[in-house]
């Protein structure tokens, strides 16, 4: 039977400190450390077998990635690395503290930029902008796919191409996947597998650092779920 | 220019203890630790940007290349890892200490085995050969390419097929490309390379978790190298 790992990235420091991060290559703080290994340690004592990964270009999901193989002894398998499973892009609420935003723009406002599905922030400021052409992570892609800012909407729609492409594929052929991503991103593959609507799913939270584990039937259809 | 770094993995537990390790799967020591991440920190400083990575299937080349990517702000570099890079099979020899050996087979003899070209150590035992099957790092290879024993000619029958047919095509597109691997691996590439007799790679020694930077033409001929 097929089965699909989520997990979302450890704590980062951002998170920490309460910052819109999106696109942002912030590391994991200590915290989300604990939380990646720890569940690294938890997979090791189910003994469960993962056959292939995936994973954002972002380092936070890169390096829980890493610890849950490295503390479940599993270091060898596959890790495919893909800005399609980035977070969201923030456009240009990027590295705004979350109640510096609400004082600025308003409660409701980043209330709807939080919590609507098709509605984008502010775009990236054009310094921000050059940042990300250049950013090594992104050569060799179309500079027209590189987001100035997304709705969770847009980010469905560069993370459903990649699940359809490559990760359903391994699926099909009956693998344990696991996809170590962000909420947002995660979010697009939740509502996809599970046909959550587009009210419900922007409230959908997700543990950060937790493995989130489905069962798929054979049509990679939902079965069941439960965190690990 | 094309360029390659070769990076012979950290120091391992078994190295420190003296013991044969081949496919046997040990962990880096403190020391290889600490080699690898001081690699990466001088990978950034020398601003050096790497491309694509290769490493073996064995964690200790793993580690060493999550520590060189992970110092120098590279995690999103893609990195494949193939049995091929592993390092030399040591047959019956692995999990032996070499002074122990020595007492057992004699000076010269385990000599032979440690710096002939073409000779290869005793073979598994049954056991050990079971293990190597049931690994699931080696799940989908035909049973008959997984050795039981290799001599140095051994070992580059495997990995100049990979060099050829993974790592040549992206060195070809210009790229700076990192293999990291093992003593014996990475003497098959260097052989290949520079052309190294066969009397003179058996006694070519790797500087452990320190990258050795190569300069290629465009046909992927030997100009220069250096240690980082």
């Amino acid at each position: 039977m097929p089965t699909l790992i989520l997990c979302r990235h450890g704590q980062s420091v951002w998170n920490a400190e309460n910052l819109f991060t999106g696109w942002t290559d912030v590391d994991l703080s200590e915290q989300g450390v604990e939380e990646a290994t720890t569940s690294g340690d938890r997979l090791k004592q189910e003994g469960i077998e993962i056959d292939v990964a995936f994973t954002s270009v972002l380092q936070r999901a890169i390096k829980t990635t890493y610890y849950l193989l490295e503390r479940s002894d599993q270091l060898f398998v596959p890790v495919t690395k893909t800005w399609r499973l980035n977070e969201r892009h923030y456009g240009g609420l990027q590295g705004l503290n979350k109640d510096a935003a609400r004082e600025e723009f308003g409660e409701d406002q980043v209330h709807i930029w939080r919590r609507s599905y098709d509605i984008a922030p502010p775009e990236a400021t054009a310094e921000q902008r050059e940042l990300d052409l250049a950013d090594r992570k992104y050569q060799g892609l179309d500079h027209r796919v590189i987001p100035t800012s997304e709705s969770l909407k847009d980010t469905l729609g560069r993370v459903i191409p990649y699940w359809n492409d490559a990760i359903a594929p391994e699926l099909l052929q009956d693998k344990t996947v696991l996809v170590s991503a962000h909420g947002n991103s995660l979010r697009a593959l939740i509502k996809h597998i599970e046909g959550v609507s587009d009210e419900d799913i922007v409230g959908y939270e997700i543990k950060t650092g937790s493995p989130l584990i489905y069962e798929l039937d054979d049509n990679l259809g939902f079965v069941s779920k439960h965190y690990l």
